[in-house]
């Protein structure tokens, strides 16, 4: 039997979304804070880029299906003294590993593991690619509050360019049958996507408005030259959100960067579902880790 | 019902504080290394201030209690991208955690987010106001030693300022009828705390002398211009414990600066409790997050 | 009765050596990915000098037996602000750890540590002197792959004078009957330890043809200037293995440094036991764990 993975969103199928969706709706109503469906198995967190959060969310949904975890952050490891990503993961697969969860920069390597490795591989943030227990927990939290993704409106607005988020979002709620829109400023576009640019008056119009986390250190100083300046372009300020329709909610995947890309106000304002996504992911994580090893 | 938190000993009664070190020499005295009590609960290590003793401490009292345990310290976490230690919090808060043991530096953070947040939350030691299960543990100390608090004279040496570990002993000795005297330089006195300045001479005629950790970075030069000027105006050196009491004891809350504040020879002496306070600090621990998640 | 360590392979005789093969040999081929010989004790990973790959080894270990694990390395820890190796070990050992692993830099430290603790220690790399869960695999390794390690011939290729691994695998090889050659340029010759030195060309024709990790920056540039000058003068080349025996094997204790100790088209190929070797790593680390807690 080939090893199961979860790379990304890309070529996913509605069934086998929904099938996730409809298994993490079980986890979030289980009375059982610890189950045994995965007693004697172990899981790593191979974080060869740092999270709190993600980790975090991974870990609990690993310990609530009864794995061992072993978990690994690059800042403590050999990787330091030049050992690669790759030798570190046949290093876990070696000792015997059932599934790891990774999260790393480069672009393109988790594919490549994927074809080598004799793991399950999560893939917990990969590069500027996918990150989809992201997505996933993004369209967990439409349905939940919209009943269906199908017909929703969805803006996501900035950092488009170096967003998995936006990738996995993307894809995910196309193949759901959303309509997406971007909205980012010309130096954080990504062309090769298939999802029209709006002006952020547009976006505010969606029944979802997403934004994004923006780092302006990735980016060149153009029209944007300041965290001020990206507010006042596309922030989510108080008065735009108050431009939103009455049925509208805010998300963001977080880490927030309060008072850039969203008012401190907002981040936990009724229509903001920023802490409920963060929720969300603990149910999701565990029906995509039963699945990889089931 | 509310959420309870062990925040202090600030207003914590003579009866609450027995109570929990009578349930740690039921702890202590436990056969079972591994209970039960706390099956499928799950405890977060959050230390946004590292500390090697403090943590494991912890962990072990978690793990002896039977919870689930997740560590996070801020080295390896997205606190370095600016995400706050309320945002953190929150965040574990969202994916369900049930208690929070917690390290941190800015004063005055840990009390508003206790008003914030549904999750028991532990001191583990809050910038320079309170590190309760410090003191509990040097009660314990002293109540096992000594047979009772009351009326024991207890001498604390050293950086007063900067100290929790003062704060909290200060509240619970003064609670449990014990008499509490402060030694230290000027530069690191807090006046405003209720308990008078004496000498080193004096401090050395106590039942306990309580050694503080010095940092003496932290302090402008004034007349304390190097450790050897520090160890020879208010360190605890083999000539001065020479002059204790036959009865008395040594404490410090560690970790030691050998050859500042306490001379080497007199860490593992007779009358230290040094590694005895370590030892009881598990089962301290066990019954305080026993007692905020019961 | 004393507490048992493994704190190296000098002076272990062939029937204690054998004994923890045979252990490793039944838990290689255990069913039970998790069992309970180890059931509520503690052991601490204590790593002063980190390493992913060794961390991970025990940790599976110390699950699959059923511990309790505690982590910590350096990195993370108040070693960092002065409390010494021996503080912490003590701390750990007033929390109640049953056993600690431990890796360190300075060599000498852990024999010191082993005579003042009530704690059962398991060497994990100490200084230059010894690695012995290393040499063990590599030994259980070697007797899996030909049926017997005596008679053998082993050439150890590199940094002698800096490597735990050839002195561990030095005692062991030697005591259970192997010849052991030494090959390393003059500046990486460690002159004190009995086993002779030959050329690369000699040292090929062994049966087991061990490299080890080169740190060029360890060394004062002699004839070896650059990793380029190390390859050639000392790699393991495709060509030069290709010279090998035919029955011969490539070991190696990873981290690999491609291209520099050993080609990169060999690390993998199939004479090559390096990630054997670390699946071996696990058993073997299995057997002396719980041999130190018997």
């Amino acid at each position: 039997m080939r090893t199961k993975h979860l790379l990304g969103l890309k070529g996913m199928d509605k069934q086998e979304i929904a099938g996730i969706l409809d298994r993490a709706a079980y986890w979030e109503q289980s009375a059982a804070k610890v189950s045994d469906v995965l007693r004697g198995k172990f899981v790593a967190n191979t974080f060869f880029e740092n999270s709190t959060r993600t980790r975090f969310s991974f870990e609990m949904a690993e310990k609530r299906l009864g794995a061992e975890v072993l978990n690994f952050s690059s800042a403590e490891s050999s990787v330091q003294k030049g050992e690669s990503i790759y030798d570190t993961m046949r290093t876990l697969e070696s000792i015997g590993i059932d599934a790891a969860v990774i999260r790393l920069k480069p672009t393109g390597v988790l594919q490549e593991l994927a074809g080598k490795l004799n793991v399950a591989l999560v893939n917990a943030g990969d590069g500027n690619n996918e990150h989809p227990t992201q997505a996933l927990l993004d369209l967990y939290t439409m349905r939940k509050h919209f009943g269906d993704v199908k017909g929703l409106n969805v803006s996501i607005v900035g950092d488009i360019l170096h967003s998995r988020v936006a990738r996995s979002n993307l894809y995910g709620l196309t193949e759901l049958g959303a309509n997406v829109a971007f909205c980012a400023p010309d130096s954080m576009q990504a062309k090769e996507l298939n999802a029209p640019y709006v002006t952020i008056d547009e976006a505010l119009r969606a029944d979802v408005v997403m934004m994004l986390r923006v780092q302006l250190e990735r980016h060149d100083k153009g029209l944007i030259r300041s965290a001020e300046d990206y507010r006042e372009q596309f922030g989510l300020t108080v008065e735009r959100a108050s431009r939103m329709q009455p049925h509208a909610i805010i998300m963001h995947p977080a880490p927030v960067n309060r008072g850039v890309e969203i008012d401190d106000e907002l981040v936990e304002c009724d229509r903001s579902k920023i802490f409920t996504q963060m929720a969300h992911g603990v149910p999701i994580r565990m029906a995509v880790i039963e699945r990889v090893l089931s």
